[in-house]
């Protein structure tokens, strides 16, 4: 089967309001967010209240929007990229990945990586030091992608409900 | 040796740029911190540029800023609370913390515990549902800590520099 150029590579770009529909829907498809997100139509008001607040502590020089993977003219993944300056480590700027998908249709192709390292591309050029996530340890696979791309398990991702 | 009741009980605050110095101290107070941070007088302008930078994402609604427990007109502790809107399960507000230290001087009274437990009560107001860190593998004793206060070792926090 030949591949066309167009499905190679995908383009990036930040997510605006209209994408949410697309983005809800790569978060629901997977094991974990089908049961975890509620994609009606039309979607529920949570997550246009959510993305209104993401834009609202949001700058263009510390983000914290989804970058979008498009291919064939699709949202085929997703990433919550948030930047957060704090002190320790000597005012260190943090890079956080939150949300990574990949649309089922479209694994196997490598996006997720080409995302992932978009992702890094862009912090490190607004200046972060460090790229962070905590990923359920549930997700094997995905700690052995991760480990590939250079991330290394140091740390436990502790958490509590509120 | 009897306690003052001043000293029974820290009271808690935002930090200012003024405290600078003594929150980088507390960052310094620390078997990992000591050899991280770079507390001199003056103090480099790392720190002076990244609490500005903090400042310039913060609200009120939805702040990144360091908390500080005061004792005996001391800080004596301190820890960084950001919150972080994000799309995923439904558009849930995160709590995130970082850069926990309480003095040297003041361990053992419990003083972390409290500081932990007002920032879940400052972040419940602001209407969030989790509170997460990254806590490194090596601090066993912090891991039990936190788990006292109903935090859960469910992720694996991966790390990557850029």
């Amino acid at each position: 089967m030949s591949q066309s150029p167009q499905s190679a590579l995908p383009v990036f770009r930040y997510a605006i309001r209209a994408d949410l529909p697309a983005i809800v829907a790569l978060l629901a498809d997977d094991e974990k967010g089908k049961t975890r997100e509620n994609f009606t139509n039309p979607l529920p008001d949570v997550y246009g209240n959510a993305f209104d607040a993401m834009e609202a502590t949001s700058t263009d020089a510390l983000p914290n929007k989804y970058l979008l993977a498009i291919m064939d003219e699709q949202i085929v993944g997703c990433l919550q990229l948030t930047l957060i300056p704090g002190l320790s480590r000597q005012g260190r700027l943090r890079a956080q990945i939150e949300g990574v998908r990949v649309s089922s249709n479209y694994r196997g192709q490598k996006i997720g990586e080409a995302m992932i390292l978009h992702a890094v591309n862009i912090a490190r050029d607004l200046g972060a030091s460090l790229m962070q996530f905590t990923t359920d340890k549930t997700r094997a696979d995905a700690h052995r992608f991760y480990q590939r791309l250079g991330f290394v398990a140091s740390h436990e991702g502790m958490k509590r409900e509120l």
